[in-house]
């Protein structure tokens, strides 16, 4: 096994692709993990019941295939049919069916000439073929990646300076392309954490002529959320996630919710058993115990405001979140500089290179008394001589 | 939402798609399913604790994304290097990566041109380009769809009447092409259950320049495995799967393992977070009881030559097999027939239509009880007058 493997065994698209790279998961013992917009909370003492009840000879069995109960579940809780629902292994898997379902690939030279960095591409306006996967820069770092696995051209388009959306009137002017396969737009947005109003959403959907996915990651800590343009456009998807908001990273369960034809195209696309049996398990005790849930959202958001006062009163520079992180610029040092000194004091946050957002870092709400000792720590270091 | 979405935001390829159709799933109480060679034993009770006592506050966090913990034992276990493996949400997610990864997609006119079933592609030899997704017919009925899936032409070249590998030296007059850019092989085969020799394989593999996947998700219950040929060829890789031989289906866990350029082009591609937490805590206390399951397999193996002899003696064509299955053709009815009064009496079996094996039922072995019931009401529709 010394030889290399030859290199034409391996397509050329795949040879230049840069792997999406996730925010880490050290096992440190005593650090606290403010870096991968986890929940602080533990699932409900319902669900850890229901899994561990189902931890059984059934494990030997193949899951359902198509998640019929969840998505009857989902279906009811959203008013809308099974039909309407595609459940995936998370919804990382299902964005990137999405880039596969209603995305044509484009020849290579194609990609080839349209290629370089995506802000380069998003300064410099210019037609793209419908062929793009669409995005706001900066948002979910994932979505370059998939246009470039799925061998789509990735367009993305600058938010304004505050990341807020640009007005409708003046996205064409941006490089945004109406026409696009596929749009991604996270909402709110991450890492920004800004809320994007449902009208606002609402008219940007009108006027798209390819498939919109609106990905709410992050909207059970938000105002409003736009589900309903699901319901009301044959284009539009909306992505959820029971990662963030329900405790359930782990088991990886996110779903799409849109129209039947889009999700029917989707599924055909899927692994036939895409969804692990214990994620289906918890999944479906999570929608029995909304309350327990409901209750955290309000302790994250409260934790979130609070914490937002008391950088603000150290001189950070804090954008308004709707999620359960807050994007900061932080006083005195560079934010590369402040991830070193938080991490030596085994307090762990996301710092992105890229250049709308390097000045900033992004710092996942914890518990309460995990962001106690955030802000007594960013005192500190920013305190010393 | 009454209206429809217009068909032109899904891409042709996937308005064409035929969709893998999985085994049933049925509740139906009392029920004795022997359709989707699941394990009939249990996971050990070693692995139900450790799952169990994983069910906790972790779950709120991301799983490992590179299953980096049981990438480490299963080198160990094979003689290899972690980077060396790919550990996947079940094997079918990894041979789906595998056509993205070593498979250029053709242009949709070439697909369209080359279109039609896949026997008879096979039974009209001529040259087909690289980028063929190619294996044998019958095997698992799941690769011609993931061929389709990846625009890929897929290249079905048929085996011996007696469902064995045809000589080598006759391979290319079938239609098969040493330069695919990806060839599947199951091995031992489904549904025919035929186990095919290491020396066999090992020449198949050496004449070709493409990736050649050994497919091993059957080989606990053969004579020999072929592990060797993915440590020994650069272009050679060996899939296993935690489902069927180690009773884990419901948690999907698969791995490819092979040389490191190959395994870390798949591992471009990857969902970042693939492999769900419980799904890697289940594979790696599995690897801690190993014989536990070697006891299973020796079961499984007992039956499965008892059932043989049985149905052999009640005029059912059995052929030899090294899998937890049996492929037999059944006396008096024809299969389908025989499929409907089975299932009238509460035993699932699978029954494929296309024309190879449509006068078989796949027959999986279940515990020792389930197959004298089994046999037992094999006999009594036999004798019905």
């Amino acid at each position: 096994m010394a030889v290399r493997a030859p290199r034409s065994l391996i397509r050329p698209l795949v040879q230049r692709l840069h792997a999406y790279v996730p925010g880490e998961q050290p096992k440190i013992p005593g650090l606290i993990k403010l870096n991968t917009n986890e929940n602080p909370y533990p699932p409900s003492p319902k669900v850890l019941a229901a899994v561990k009840a189902a931890v059984d000879g059934r494990l030997r069995l193949y899951p359902n295939p198509t998640a019929s109960a969840l998505r009857e579940r989902l279906a009811k809780l959203h008013g809308c049919a099974p039909e309407n629902i595609i459940v995936g292994n998370g919804s990382d898997e299902l964005l990137a069916l999405a880039t596969r379902t209603f995305v044509e690939p484009v020849a290579a030279e194609v990609r080839r000439r349209t290629d370089g960095n995506a802000s380069e591409s998003a300064s410099s306006p210019r037609r793209l073929p419908s062929a793009a996967v669409q995005f706001f820069n900066p948002s979910y770092s994932l979505y370059p990646v998939l246009a470039e696995i799925a061998g789509a051209l990735p367009n993305a388009v600058p938010l304004n300076a505050d990341f807020t959306l640009p007005a409708l009137a003046s996205l064409p002017k941006k490089g945004w392309d109406f026409k696009a396969a596929l749009s991604l737009i996270t909402t709110p947005n991450a890492p920004s954490g800004r809320g994007y109003g449902t009208a606002e959403l609402d008219a940007l959907c009108a006027k798209s002529r390819g498939v919109v996915v609106l990905d709410e990651a992050y909207v059970d800590f938000a105002r409003e959320h736009a589900m309903a343009l699901a319901l009301k456009h044959p284009h539009v998807l909306v992505s959820r996630t029971f990662s963030k908001a329900y405790s359930l990273c782990f088991q990886r369960v996110g779903y799409f919710v849109g129209h039947a034809d889009l999700i029917a195209a989707l599924d055909k696309v899927r692994d036939s058993y895409n969804v692990n049996g214990l994620g289906q398990v918890a999944a479906l005790a999570t929608l029995d115990d909304l309350p327990y849930y409901r209750r955290n959202f309000r302790r994250i958001i409260a934790t979130r405001e609070q914490v937002t006062r008391e950088l603000t009163g150290l001189g950070w520079s804090v954008l308004p979140s709707q999620t359960n992180f807050l994007l900061a610029r932080p006083p005195r040092f560079p934010a590369e500089a402040w991830l070193a000194k938080l991490r030596a004091k085994k307090l762990l946050v996301r710092w992105f290179k890229y250049p709308e957002v390097r000045d900033y870092l992004r710092i996942t709400i914890g518990s309460s008394a995990e962001m106690e000792t955030f802000v007594r720590t960013a005192r500190a270091i920013a305190a010393v001589k």
